[in-house]
């Protein structure tokens, strides 16, 4: 955005989700019940963009009449489809990037974010998705004893020893989280988006797991060298906590919140077609856990009533750019839908790829999505340019 | 509506909005408060009807894939213009029939509403629109005195006699309203919208104000036989009750609370190219009587901030018909914007006259319009199916 704002002379402004970073509307109360939470939803936070840029065309001397593009990626990148679609005499147009608009209820199977991860996995490094599909079992057979419970804790240098077979499902948990963030941020170059992370870094990873036939121990030691270079690639971690994971901080309450309202994002695995233990999407138990949360009940259909769904065709100027290797383009929009509703697809791209910085290392395919995606923008630009 | 589903083999399904008839979210104590009240949005209504039309579609045989048409007239043709802006995935297209979607802050002037009206008065016999102007003043001179207030009471049968200017004042308030809605129903033949009618109702009045030079008493006189056409057509009226408008029957409570939130329309006169009183559009005092009334502050832009003002072009498939005679009409879109947002306008109509029953006083260009209706539906209609 830096480098495209440059050229095209333009303002890039940044708004803050209501309910993140300090955009708190009760202060320290704001995530104390579903009362306070209760103003946290997708179409007040488009309201909210709304108003802002109409102000800022209100008051920045030139502003009034210049065009204007939303931006975003994943969760953002759906804000910026949606403001499209929603306040289209706002925006001129939107680049959506790694935008899952269609991961939701009956749009998309619930198995295919974890599939895509696995296959990020399979293609990077002999036995590596194998390896991983084994952990589980070994864990489990570990597990099943108080010295297997205390060898875990230390094999995997956690900062609090596992000491029941429900730590081991967290265990468990929190190593499933780590391969699904690994495939997104699996970018061909160091990074750190969720962690400090080596180019490539599933390559990195699969270093360690290329034997998935190895014993229980051994094969765990692997797991744990490949963890490792998630948590601790900087070297400075002596000991690994599995109550956190990298994502803690992208204002994970109230993300949740969202999640056990509007945003049911069904997600599921077998085992077979995926690397994980097999968990079905049971939205009762996700109900339930919201209830007692929060007091509260998803409407796992709220979002398509209100934004569409797969019927999204009568909208117009918005990009949709997915990278292959990311697991929200599962629920992306990986095919054109009209001639101004377009996708993007950068086959080495990880989770919007295309929204950081050019890189030396970046793949021709991003750069070429890019250019493209400057050329709609111009185009929007230009048209909205005539209206005025 | 009725004719026209029986020719397209439709389903006819009419949504009462919440707050409306007996549409009450809390029961009796909908209207008690602003925190009662607050539910009460076009916002929230649209949400109604488009997850009212999802379940529709779900629960009715044969209904899954059907196109959907969004009809209404005047607030409710603003809805179903509306519901096509922000759900074009609920809804193929909209008939938005006498919608003034405009007539709010900075899209028209003010004073355009009551122009119309009084044209409407001009056109419809000599010395009658003048006759209305004229009869302001007269009413302030005559109301000057205890005996002048006494021989008004009497003249126009009031129910409750007038005691003070401030009653004059109302009675001046109740005369305004009633030619406004006189414009608003002046249609070619007998109805009943908001009272029993003949035809052209504006021309009956108007033989009785002929004859603007009158001296006040007479021309006073002249007036009660003309609002008496609109309140006492029937004949069965005892008294004429000056609280009273036929416009009261219509959720009068919702709307002036939607009026005193977000549906701020701004409305002037100025004597001179109208035949009212002069008065300047007043929002602060507008705001006050709000705050008074509810503990709530009007938010004169906020419908142009949701819905696009005159920034709309991006939308598709919305017919706005309006009737020249129609004082809303000066909010109204009465040119086409795009060709799929297309204008009718009906020179001898007034408010919504085309969703009116077909009538053997129709004038030719409400049977056009009707059918130039017709056709666009049955275009959208189409499209819709083969999408499916």
């Amino acid at each position: 955005m830096w480098e495209v704002a440059e050229e095209l002379n333009a303002m890039l402004v940044f708004a803050e989700h209501r309910y993140y970073g300090e955009s708190l509307p009760f202060g320290n109360k704001s995530f104390t019940d579903s009362k306070h939470l209760n103003y946290l939803t997708s179409e007040q936070a488009l309201a909210d963009f709304a108003i802002l840029i109409q102000h800022i065309r209100k008051t920045i001397p030139g502003a009034q009449n210049t065009p204007v593009i939303a931006i975003g990626g994943s969760y953002g990148g759906m804000l910026a489809a949606w403001l499209r679609m929603k306040y289209p005499h706002v925006v001129d147009g939107a680049l959506a990037a790694s935008a899952p608009i269609w991961q939701f209820q009956d749009l998309v199977p619930c198995s295919v974010f974890n599939r895509i991860v696995t296959n990020d996995f399979k293609k990077s490094g002999k036995g590596c998705s194998e390896s991983i599909r084994n952990s589980w079992e070994a864990i489990k057979r570990v597990s099943s004893t108080g010295e297997g419970l205390q060898w875990l804790s230390s094999a995997f240098h956690l900062c609090s020893p596992l000491k029941s077979s429900q730590d081991a499902a967290a265990l468990k948990a929190w190593l499933s989280e780590t391969w699904v963030n690994l495939a997104m941020v699996n970018y061909p170059y160091k990074a750190d988006f969720l962690q400090p992370l080596p180019a490539w870094p599933i390559q990195v990873v699969c270093k360690f797991l290329k034997d998935p036939s190895l014993s229980d121990k051994l094969l765990l030691q692997n797991i744990f060298q490949a963890v490792n270079i998630y948590y601790n690639y900087s070297g400075v971690a002596s000991c690994l906590n599995i109550s956190h994971t990298a994502t803690k901080n992208l204002g994970e309450v109230g993300w949740y919140y969202q999640a056990c309202t509007e945003m049911v994002m069904p997600m599921c695995t077998d085992g077979v077609n995926d690397m994980f233990e097999p968990q079905k999407w049971d939205f009762q138990a996700f109900s339930e856990e919201c209830f007692k949360l929060w007091g509260v009940r998803p409407r796992p259909s709220w979002i398509t009533s209100v934004y569409g769904g797969k019927n999204i065709s009568s909208h117009s100027n918005i990009i949709f750019s997915n990278g292959r290797l990311d697991p929200w383009s599962g629920g992306g929009v990986t095919q054109n839908i009209t001639n101004s509703l377009v996708a993007i697809v950068i086959p080495e791209g990880a989770h919007h790829l295309d929204l950081r910085s050019s890189n030396p290392c970046d793949p021709k395919s991003v750069r070429q999505a890019r250019a493209l995606e400057v050329h709609y923008m111009k185009q929007w630009i230009e048209k909205a340019r005539q209206r005025h």
